[in-house]
């Protein structure tokens, strides 16, 4: 099942449901935000899923083209928002080649908590300050969650997984530098975070969704070029893992977002980065200095996964970064 | 005004309008959630202010008694929730006794990014695994703010404050080491955070609500003993210098928390500390050790903070600490 949430001036916005092609899409019923779908998930899936399969089957009269520009991302604002780090072959390279040390004595999955009150839509221009700030981004996928209770198993934490979804992480390397000295983690370094159009069940991925991670590549480009298209399978530890060492001592409520960390391949002379920062750092170790500019205003960014059959599974961020018009 | 929500069993609770001396409540009129009202101030708040009056005029009949067993957190869950570390006492004296150097090149305010998804009640027991994660608290008090725009200065995120709430940020000393090593922020550090019976607009500080600081003390007691009365007037930033940080390159949605970080005071040895880690280390700059134990299961904590009438603003949060129940 493919869900979006329509722009309609509201801070939740409405839920779609979005035929699996992404050609078209129909307004949920029975159920009027992603949110309320979350915390009542067995009341309204069922019902949803048959309109899914009317919808794909052409046997719905009023739907509507859908268009990735009017919609917000899928989940508009959330109560709990952590992005992991689970590629480690991401921070590998980091560290070679800024003489890092990530002082890490018992292996901890590296994760961050972020803020989920302002969301961003796969179309919407990126406005941040300056230049100077370094922008970058990340492609990841993000997993939304059911209720989940303090102490659960990586296997019984797999189970809460409701829905995936495409994310650009917006990251301001300038920031994120000082941020990670002072060791209190990340608030300038990383605004808000931008989603895919759609959100999809795990069984829109098939065999591609297996062991907790997403097994299909991140196709990257920069203002129309190719960037990089590293593959999600390398994550070295899972959501089911990540979500586990989360729920050491709290519980997470129906609508919480889990990133997966930005994709990163050990064969990165082959398939490339999903972010700047890391094609950065593999200047530095390929020629001595970075050769890779952050990000200028009017950049484009795309971002999008496709299954085995071609198709494209969340649609496209396809946005543009532009300066913001604030006083100071 | 004061405003507390009622534990009617749901995730947002039933919005309540509580007298000034928190004898009585009544439902709010016109609004059920504190979300919503936050959401839509302008709308509901000549409303519920006309309630109040009424209300501490003894002109309402079906009132209720306000019993702060049965609240939940007033705001039970936000979208963002961000920790100040803003008193820089406590700071300076963790960094003596541990020989901790916090690399903080352009002093930035320290500010932590948090779950909103957990809030607890103030009377609620606080369940958490072992005693070996070194249990602690912190006396805090938060602001609660209305829609706040990127760029914003310290003056204008002010004007933004809506709500007045007290905390204690529950943290976890063993993870907190390890976390604040690592540099991305913390997560098994700082489980749920509690809040305090009743909201408050800041004219019911009076004068002790001024330059963006909370005059008054912040009364702790651990198992019925006095702990330490630190006054939060001695912040080293504003709430509007925090919130103008913040807003460099992001916007606030209408329901974000910031709290200020635990209250502490250059005159520790009158006053004492509202978190047994700044006590220990006390300890250790004035014995050589730590000679104050973190939580015991079983530990009863209580914060409050009264007014120059000697009324207590947000009631109490009075709560004990217990072994959660999990499976591992």
């Amino acid at each position: 099942m493919k869900l979006a949430t329509l722009n309609d001036g509201s801070r939740d916005g409405r839920l779609l449901v979005v035929s699996r092609d992404l050609s078209h899409a129909v307004k949920a019923q029975g159920v009027n935000t992603m949110q309320q779908l979350l915390e009542n998930w067995s009341d309204f899936e069922p019902g949803l899923q048959q309109q899914y399969a009317q919808l794909n089957n052409g046997e719905l009269s009023e739907t509507l083209f859908f268009d990735p520009a009017q919609v917000m991302a899928p989940l508009p604002r959330t109560h709990q928002f952590v992005d992991g780090s689970a590629f480690l072959n991401h921070g590998n390279i980091m560290e070679q080649a800024f003489n890092l040390t990530i002082k890490n004595e018992d292996n901890r999955p590296i994760m961050i908590q972020r803020q989920g009150d302002d969301f961003r839509g796969p179309c919407e221009d990126y406005p941040f300050p300056s230049e100077a700030d370094n922008g970058d981004f990340e492609g990841e996928v993000a997993v939304i969650l059911d209720d989940t209770p303090m102490g659960v198993t990586p296997a019984e934490a797999e189970s809460k997984v409701r829905l995936l979804v495409l994310m650009n992480d917006v990251s301001m390397r300038a920031h994120l530098f000082k941020e990670i000295q002072l060791g209190f983690g990340f608030l300038l370094a990383k605004p808000a975070t931008v989603f895919g159009p759609v959100a999809v069940t795990p069984d829109e991925l098939g065999e591609d969704w297996k062991e907790g991670r997403v097994h299909l590549d991140m196709n990257v480009s920069r203002n129309g070029e190719w960037f990089g298209n590293p593959n999600g399978g390398e994550m070295d530890f899972s959501f089911g893992e990540l979500i586990a060492h989360l729920c050491y001592n709290r519980n997470l409520r129906a609508g919480m977002v889990l990133g997966s960390g930005t994709f990163s391949n050990e064969k990165y002379n082959k398939v490339g980065s999903a972010c700047l920062a890391e094609r950065r750092a593999i200047d530095v170790i390929e020629c001595g200095e970075p050769k890779t500019d952050f990000l200028h205003f009017g950049e484009r960014l795309r971002f999008e996964m496709f299954g085995r059959d071609g198709q494209s599974i969340f649609g496209a961020i396809d946005h543009r970064f532009v300066q913001a018009d604030t006083k100071r």
